[in-house]
């Protein structure tokens, strides 16, 4: 049995008597009934995952992968494929956004190459990034598939490992992306696995004109055109339109549901990679936490296909795990409103006469 | 010259050659052009208030003042106003909601008797809460003025106190409210303030029904009538149907502004309050952040008047702060974005080519 499926038969969905527990403690707290809305809700979701009144969020960790795309040849971004090593570079040197947010609420980032078209070998092997190359970048999913169904298959599989080696010391999960051009394969996931037009998914990513953004959805609707992926089957689509941080997304969100970890899904990349596992177990959208809305049109659709509503909607763009950085403190603050308020009867306060 | 017109007097707006400097590096960051929205203008704000590349917001205050209402005896609210001491004494304990979420982001509470009906002396005098009791409860705005003008002039120059003296050891500001019935006040507040009608700015408070909620509208419609509030003088508006804490509140925004500190506002009554101050210096905006927008009915009629879009959405009706609470991480993360991420020269990383 390989690494995938016995991955899959690990994953169970969310334990419903604790969900209950938590809810009938929050039901009582001092305060007018699910008056901190959405955090109560995310409260049961902690509860649900971890079996536990004391859901544990202390140590939390976001993977930040990383992967080269052959659609970049194709003007789909404002920017250089050069930019992904460099941006790997500014990670590891803490200079990226990620870094100062990650700092600011505890967390710690782990950059790992899926698939940078550049040699990273001296970072791996000082330690500062993990090496799970796939290859140096994918094909031009425009002309041909982005990868062979057996690199989907190890980028899946790699990204499983590290949660998998990170299991025991990480709490709460998270996962953001890095790399040029990934938001058209993204895009022709979402197309592909939610049934939505090329228009309705592909947004202006970097920032392109209407001109560009006119040239991208012609290249997205191209590449399932060209790579007629098979919505009924993940790995397919992966490996036709896909990517390689994507495919490790993809695989260390099944990791976290089957080791029963909350896991935060930043953006529209990291979304796709979760849209992706999702279709190969759905069960892991209870595991899921949608940490924002991104200003990338097509978000929300494969938020809505999740069935997960996202927490934040700061009009970030970013990626790279953004916005999983600033909604662990929310996740964090779910977790407080659980096990540290008062009930009405431990503070002796009146409740409702109407 | 009373301490609320030398207030007024020391309130200038924004700095604007800080806040171009601020969007001057910010547009320069290792990332697409503005791409995490928000926190960026946020951090434009910040610089802009504090006339600094690195604003201070590591000293971290919220106060939660608190008073009692004589149109509680209307029935506008599901809890008895018993409440509203018991809630005090739940603060100072540290069981409440705005205790958990303060410990996690590291922000200090100080809770303030700006008028609650019952003798708090006892936890005055133990340090800990503040005194500045106004009166025991405001009138019933229903069938006269909540209270004198001189009163209402003393309960803003107690907000105005309160921030002074912390001033020097805050760096960044929250307000919240407790007070059993307090969304009515502040409900006719906005409706004298804005304009809107009584059903556009009446919500459902702690949760009433269908009916519960028509009987609040003829209230606040009532109390309007029976007061006419004059919508050109905030301080009378104050009086005839606001409250005690909500005038603190609003003495605390001239204060903060008056100091140029930033000042996070809670919730719908908080806002109410910080409308007041607005009435009287229209400038206290640019020191505002809006924490998030409340589920009650009428809370973004008040922020569009103030200008401030809320950072969350949370569904929130607590009030006490929490709101606040949660958006000081943001307020941090705004700072940080400021001060620690490189631009595309300093981590050598290439700029758009398109």
């Amino acid at each position: 049995m390989g690494i995938i499926e016995s991955t899959l038969n690990g994953i169970s969905g969310r334990d419903e008597t604790w969900r209950k527990r938590a809810r009938e403690r929050l039901d009582r707290l001092i305060m007018p009934h699910w008056a901190l809305g959405r955090l109560m809700d995310l409260a049961v979701d902690l509860a649900g995952i971890a079996r536990s009144m004391n859901p544990p969020v202390e140590r939390k960790r976001i993977f930040t992968m990383a992967g080269d795309h052959g659609v970049a040849a194709e003007g789909v971004s404002k920017y250089p494929p050069e930019v992904t090593p460099q941006m790997v570079h500014g990670f590891v040197s803490g200079l990226a956004g990620i870094n100062a947010l990650s700092r600011l609420n505890g967390v710690d980032v782990t950059v790992v190459d899926m698939g940078v078209a550049s040699d990273l070998g001296d970072l791996a092997r000082a330690g500062k990034i993990v090496d799970c190359k796939v290859a140096m970048g994918t094909g031009n999913i425009a002309v041909g598939p982005a990868m062979t169904r057996e690199q989907a298959v190890r980028a899946i599989e790699a990204g499983i490992g590290v949660v998998e080696d990170a299991a025991d010391r990480t709490d709460v999960f998270g996962v953001g992306d890095m790399g040029i051009a990934n938001t058209s394969p993204s895009a022709a996931i979402a197309a592909a696995l939610t049934g939505a037009s090329p228009e309705e998914v592909t947004g202006r990513g970097t920032g392109l004109d209407d001109a560009q953004l006119r040239r991208k959805i012609a290249v997205v609707a191209k590449a399932l055109e060209v790579n007629k992926p098979d919505p009924g089957d993940a790995v397919d689509v992966l490996a036709k339109v896909g990517g390689f941080e994507i495919g490790g997304i993809a695989g260390a969100v099944l990791g976290a549901a089957a080791r029963r970890k909350p896991l935060v899904v930043d953006g529209f990349i990291a979304t796709a990679g979760a849209l992706i596992a999702h279709g190969l177990e759905p069960r892991v959208a209870d595991y899921i936490i949608a940490s924002h809305r991104s200003v990338e049109r097509g978000h929300s659709i494969m938020q809505e296909r999740l069935g997960r509503e996202p927490l934040l909607d700061l009009g970030f763009r970013l990626g790279e795990g953004t916005g999983a950085a600033v909604a662990m403190n929310l996740v964090e603050a779910a977790k407080r409103i659980l096990t540290e308020v008062a009930t009405f009867e431990e503070a002796h306060v009146a409740t409702a006469v109407m």
